[in-house]
């Protein structure tokens, strides 16, 4: 190993940079799974985890990553054959699409130009025509981190119930988690999927489904082969706070810090934190003269904001010259967005002076490479920043 | 928290004690894992993997609990209906056929005692009886973590081979990777499955399965659903260091120390060191008048020893007297051994003095639970532990 | 680095087993010592370090060692030429004889044989004999680490006090502090030495003097050099939570959380525990055939145990011996010892286990080295041990 | 404790941030600091410490901070009444001024404006007219921490040779080792004294006397009262690997880290990328519109730079602003300075967007307090940086 002074910048949109209260915390030895000290620390987290989604639902917690949990929200309500309807807001809904062609399920796919959330009225539409109830499941990404745009959850859930369908409601809120607004049971969300190293503030490995009452009824019946996801073993081991299987005990201890932490901030200061990075980024994306990918005011990512690049422009060199240059990660553009975007991730453990280095990055970057933009991005920043500091 | 003077015995047969070494490895900020340094860790891990495994094939590397990869290497390789032979050899032979089951899998199982390994007679029996082929796989469990008894894998190899059936070879080493001599090319094993939290000296988090062309031949025909455990996704993504979904990047630090620390120390030594640690249990188990539930010499376990207490016992009990008065965990009985034995795990980063310790722990347990015994099992460990210390 | 796999035992009387919840608590970034979060923390350590003491006077945190907190002692009360008392209980004591004389002190040395505390009577005989009060100050070790003997500081405040002679007391208990029971008010100790590696389970770095009245008073006078140790300076400046030169901030942070740990479990039951653990080992020192170094009843050090061998046994290859096989760490015979004895540390983070590891470490150690001994060590100290357990 | 999002700016000059690699080094169970272990360790870091002061003579490492090395430095070469020429270039001159009279030194000051580094010239007539020798040494601070303005130490030197005075020279490079070129050998100094907190990334903790053979000579004579500073007893020690008493082992373990951290980027590439950050600060100080303390453009430091504001402005305020809002420390101004200026510290483990945060917070920061000034200094920092990248 090379020694690179200073401490590299991980803005990417997940992982989100750990802070050392939780990675000091996942570093003690791991403890007996089956012991009456886990119990203990099973039922802190499985109580704990219902409060950062917002639920007084069961939250199942998986020793996986956020794809698993998707897998997961699927095949405990599904059978094979089924159809769902998805929108295709980004890279990450069309692979929640793919998956679930995978597992044997069809999928309809309201198309979208990756620069907006899920249309409400589409499904409304889409769901007054399915007459016969083909459709079991509307599945919706809360936060496209592709494209840094956000659907509007609840307007899903109204658009849902104005069509009077039974389908069940899907929401993978993988990055939204604990940085975005969210609310499982007031929005009326059968089955929120979710992840550990973004709003979480943890290393990957560990992933969630958020339950409700309807899924759980739904599961009775669904047929789609499953034995590590299934609901009802994990149900029945965690009232007494324990798992079927071995769980990733250390990421269990980050996850109960990681809640304090959370808490002791309060979920709304940490939503409204992030929301005012968001907007300080793309102030500062405008003063660039550059694009801001999301088109719909209501839908920016409080999360993560995507840059769209004058035609030309390589946005993978770009992130190579920033990252030989400056020692900093930014998310690539993926899918049909690769080289024509680049992410910058603003979420999880920042402050103000983290988010205007990483803007200072971007800006010497685009100098660096050669993007044509104007200079000033960084100054828009730290106006807006030190107006609305506290 | 109320602070326990000194520390924690941990020695059920697994999650094993994690070293400091692999606890500080893993408390690095987590990296972006789509960028060229993590392809580097990716490439070391992934090859240095193999070493463990004895295998010159791929190994894959899921973010999941051995129980993920159990059913990982189902779904590759079998489809709905198949027939799978497994065998009775303990509770994790049992979940395991639960699992193939719940999975949609015909499981024909060989019954067994619990205190053998699986019989390589048997087996051979029922492949020549199956003139149609009608079995698929071969499922046997190499250290069964519910008895302290091994299974002899490569006779069984054998006994398939002899028996000129077609069947795939799979083998759960999830308790005897990196502990238990394990030789997946020599063996002629086609899917491997293991874990992290034994033998690797990890957290749980991170699970195994070992690959030959014949089950990657075997997956191109499968038509279990699958996404998350699909080898393919796997395979062509680990080719460049990486990993199709955010892989577990923490543990793969700690795997990566842990490979390291294996081979300083050497496998054969580290198999040597297991052996020895086994034989010390066993006379101190025979000094205290108690009986070894593994009946065959030739299967004893290198990793945990498996005690039977005598009739009318409780051994949940005396687990409890020693949890309480010793601060020390051991392995409860499972399944059908509930309450019956209990489980001594001496796995992973022990040492003499630790074992002593261990074995103090439970012969001062014994006293204190008045359970019928002779002293001197500490004394006669010792004895074989300084004639045999280097 | 070459892995060996276990832990080692690091059975010296100190540095002690520092356990994780201290080194985490170390393990965090080093703040501004001159901002409000240090205030905080010097504050609350400042406080907490006296309740350890049992003292309402101030006390004194050093960035040094132990033997640092000694010379600060001295320097801080007495002027060149100035005599003072100390008696000769083992190496320590004649280590801080060597260190009064370097500064300029004229020493008296009461002779002892290493074997007993500090004589109250012939400390009382020496005072009334000093009827012009030349002798400035008494120095007595608590608990000294180079024998396993604890004076009986009480009683040498009432001989000092029966002898009607001003002299100040001071009292090094660097090694007792902690484990050992101390009362620096109760006992009218003027100035106690004390140091972090020990009972407050720490690493080395940090030392102690708590003061009296009478200590402080003496100051004013004392016209030895001092910068570094002068207590005034650091008085003003811990008033207000601050230190008058650069703090050892990491190690406050661990002294922070080993007071909480201690006072979880209570200092009353600490010193409980110290005593039971002291003596399962000399009932394993006996069994053994091997002799106590500590020849009064009154005087065994709850701290360490040093063992006699018989002529012509060679202490230091015994520890070797012990090191190489069964990687333990014992103390070393000091000064007039060296050779003679080995001491076995069992203060600190430490509990029944480990301390019986520890014993059959030295029962095989004893084997392997082929020093006369009879076997069976382990064996009574588990007898007692399981005897009161609770 | 109540959670902050982000990570605390420590932009003091010193202690420096510690990166994570020292940190997780450190984190390591205490050794037996009298066994093999050790001695390897010891050995390691009395060599490589020997390459930070680039000496070929000893260099005693004390476990004590700053303070108690400078204090070291004189009571080892001089007697009580020596002369000693100091002079007067800030507020740690100052301090060290007035330990050398504590300790019973004749200190003479050459006074100096806090804007300058220490006259050559003046050093070389003082010395000139000192005919009869009774100056004893030479005392000078290479970098002022409480100015930011470094001494020429190799024309001090030649000062001194000019004058053909036999008087030792003594510097003191705290705040500058490991961050400003530094030469023990090549420069002539007789005993460079330096800390851990600051260019080597440590916790406060240790320090260091690096000598040379005509210190090694003076200390035969010199009778100042001495024992745990005395180079003697030390050098005894050391020659095996081990410490006259108990050393701070785990800031060893950093030690190691820090000088393999250091040697890997390579010391002059260190030098050279302080010198840039010290150069981008400045550019962003002029750019306010505000004054750079130092007044000479030779003298600049590479660690930190000091900010004079306009009078009648409040820096302690200015400070606690950017505190509250921005969670980034400052150093204040120490002495006769306070009040007036800042510290920016620029040393250690840091990068350009760490650096750039930082302008970016004292330029919000200067916004929110009303100072006036003009902004672009964060834009000025930037065009450096990126012009200068590689």
């Amino acid at each position: 190993m090379s020694y690179k002074s200073g401490r590299h910048f991980l803005q990417i949109p997940g992982p989100s940079p750990v802070p050392d209260r939780i990675l000091r915390a996942m570093d003690y030895p791991t403890i007996d799974h089956r012991g009456p000290e886990f119990a203990e620390l099973g039922k802190e987290v499985l109580a704990g985890i219902k409060r950062m989604f917002k639920t007084e639902s069961p939250v199942i917690i998986y020793p996986a990553s956020g794809t698993g949990a998707w897998e997961a929200a699927l095949v405990n309500i599904l059978s094979v054959g089924d159809k769902v309807l998805m929108c295709e807001t980004g890279q990450f809904a069309t692979l929640w699409h793919e998956l679930a062609t995978k597992l044997g399920l069809e999928v309809e796919f309201i198309p979208g130009d990756w620069r907006h959330g899920a249309d409400p009225q589409a499904i409304e539409a889409r769901l007054r025509a399915d007459t016969d109830h083909q459709i079991k499941a509307v599945c919706v990404v809360h936060n496209e981190t592709s494209t840094g745009v956000t659907s509007r959850i609840a307007e899903v859930r109204q658009a849902i119930d104005n069509s009077g369908h039974p389908a069940l409601y899907l929401v993978d809120t993988i990055s939204g988690l604990a940085s975005a607004d969210y609310r499982h049971d007031e929005w009326g969300v059968d089955v929120t999927v979710s992840g550990s190293q973004k709003g979480l503030m943890l290393p990957p490995g560990i992933s969630f489904n958020a339950l409700s009452d309807k899924a759980l009824k739904a599961a009775e019946q669904a047929t789609l082969p499953k034995s590590y996801w299934d609901w009802q073993s994990m149900l029945a081991s965690n009232a007494t706070g324990y798992f079927p299987y071995t769980p990733a005990t250390n990421l269990l201890y980050g996850l109960k810090e990681a809640i304090s932490m959370l808490e002791e901030e309060g979920l709304e200061q940490v939503f409204a934190r992030h929301q005012r990075h968001a907007e300080a980024t793309r102030r500062a994306v405008r003063a660039w003269g550059l694009e801001v990918l999301c088109l719909n005011e209501q839908e920016h990512s409080p999360v993560l904001t995507t840059v769209l690049l004058p035609e030309g422009q390589d946005a993978d060199r770009l992130r190579q010259v920033i990252l030989q240059r400056f020692d900093m990660s930014l998310g690539a553009g993926l899918g049909k967005l690769k080289g024509r975007v680049f992410r910058i991730g603003h979420l999880g453990d920042i402050n103000d002076l983290t988010l205007l280095g990483t803007l200072a990055g971007v800006e010497m970057g685009l100098a660096c490479a050669g993007v044509p933009h104007q200079s000033g991005g960084v100054q828009a920043a730290m106006a807006y920043l030190s107006d609305t500091s506290a």
